[in-house]
């Protein structure tokens, strides 16, 4: 006899977000892409998704590691610079003092970079960059760096790769002090990570070919350089698109806006008080008004994920 | 009983490649990267191949296509311009002497490329390389120009797909010029082609996102500038590359210097009188000596591909 066959139980692919709109809107997307509906379907190679990284994947951890890293630099070379101590942003860096630093401009931090892992290969780099991530921990936390990611944006960048959605970040932290890890933290390859970079010039010494990085800022992905790096890197449209502040909105609008099926997503940063980094930009203001991106993100009709109300847990240590 | 079994009789990946040491070399490569010999084996996220585009996969074809491109749309605009009938390079343009226009050198290229299909948006421009490449055709051969591609390198691409290999075109013709139809003629996506770019604008017309073409090159892909656009797209060093010209010399030196298991190819363009294009650079010189890449491919033991004597077939047409 056969036996009556019961419905397979399908396991919940995001067990770490809470039953409600935005986890229904987000299986909704999927299920729609690669569905047989007319007009939902979405072929394979054209299930391109973008996430801006700092806010969105993790916790402010990029912004404040790579301050660090640069810190720990700045520190390493004063003997060679004493006239840092006096200087913006170096001292303000050598305080550990990031807000006073970053009010320094684009132009100050450029001063930084250009001054410290510069004149290196991107080899000697990759190998700075990964002693650190091994050994730096979070300075509230007690956490390696690469603990301080969302648990929920894991199960989401896998259930989308399950679903054969081919993921990139598009960020504005350092394109070679991100993809040493984001490999290993996200499954994301190096050849699907943009961010912002700084000249490279060909060189041979001694019969050894190098890339020397020069102190010069190339590309400061944020903002409307988003949707263009989008399109030089990948040249075709994201239609899936994921960010949390004012830097995302352009990448956010031109994601939105091609034909056929599209999902914009916002991280809202509710209930964080312990993020060292206040996440202004996306911020319900006291007067009852929202940030700039978070107001576009309703007037629109994009996903806010709120974390508060969305997220069962935050970090994988916490599960 | 059990019947004696036969081994298996594998089929020939590569049908279009004598049986000579240049084929043997090719799969030899490619049995060790996949194989379990120990310093052999190299995991499939890691086996990034790199090929030259005009010349080393195709005859000279996007060359003169693009030439041609851009002859079409300089005839249309010549009634608001007059006064490029007399100027250089326009009035080459404009007589179909390609050689002396690119005999302007880099700065009257600009110019033409700066007055041509610049001003309007990336959407825009891809209608137009979509509609042209689907008419034109080659001017000796009468064929579209998709067609003009070499067989052999077809079933290479598609044996290294096949062993997991992740294929990049890097060619210094137009990133965009090439996107939309790589897929189409060689299984490449486009977010697997780097080029020479011009500088685009993000702006928003009537609340519709859109990417202007603005009149600056920003990379022009070729030489140096190769291994700097493998780094910044790509993020890893390839085990293999494949060029054919002083252009590639530089991408091939630095695929051919990293740790483990290299694979140099250089496309030698023997027994082509019928190519419109001479292809000087790794020509054998009356002397007896080489041009530049090939005296350094013959020095560092690259493999030294001659058409003529390693490929069976040129074109797909010809099977």
């Amino acid at each position: 006899m056969i036996p009556m066959t019961q419905p397979a139980r399908v396991p919940d692919p995001l067990p770490s977000w809470n039953n409600m709109t935005v986890k229904e809107a987000l299986i909704g997307f999927v299920e729609l892409v690669t569905g047989d509906s007319p007009g939902g379907f979405v072929p394979g190679e054209e299930r391109i998704a973008v996430f801006d990284n700092d806010g969105t994947l993790c916790s402010e951890m990029p912004v404040l590691m790579q301050f660090a890293f640069i810190a720990e630099r700045v520190r390493a070379l004063l003997p060679e610079y004493p006239e840092w101590k006096d200087k913006s942003p170096f001292k303000e860096i050598l305080c550990g003092d990031m807000h006073g630093a970053l009010s320094s401009g684009r132009g100050g931090i450029s001063g930084v970079l250009a001054a410290t892992y510069t004149g290196m290969t991107t080899v000697q780099f990759e190998h700075e960059v990964t002693r650190w991530m091994n050994t730096a921990r979070h300075p509230v936390t007690g956490r390696l760096y690469t603990e301080m990611v969302y648990q929920p944006m894991l199960e989401l960048l896998a259930y989308l790769r399950k679903n054969l959605f081919k993921i990139f970040i598009v960020s504005a932290s350092g394109i070679d002090f991100m993809r040493p890890w984001t490999q290993g933290v996200y499954g994301i390859p190096p050849e699907q990570v943009i961010g912002s970079s700084i000249r490279l010039k060909y060189e041979v010494h001694d019969e050894v070919p190098v890339l020397i990085r020069l102190p010069n800022v190339e590309i400061f992905d944020e903002g409307e350089e988003k949707p263009v790096a989008i399109h030089h890197f990948i040249g075709r449209r994201p239609i899936l698109v994921f960010g949390d502040s004012d830097g995302d909105l352009q990448m956010l609008q031109w994601g939105a806006s091609g034909s056929g099926p599209r999902f914009a997503g916002l991280i809202h940063h509710t209930g964080t008080e312990w993020e060292c980094v206040h996440e202004a930009n996306n911020s319900d203001l006291p007067d009852g008004k929202h940030g700039r991106v978070l107001s576009e993100a309703y007037a629109r009709g994009w996903t806010v994920v709120d974390m508060k109300r969305d997220w069962r847990t935050i970090f994988p240590f916490e599960t």
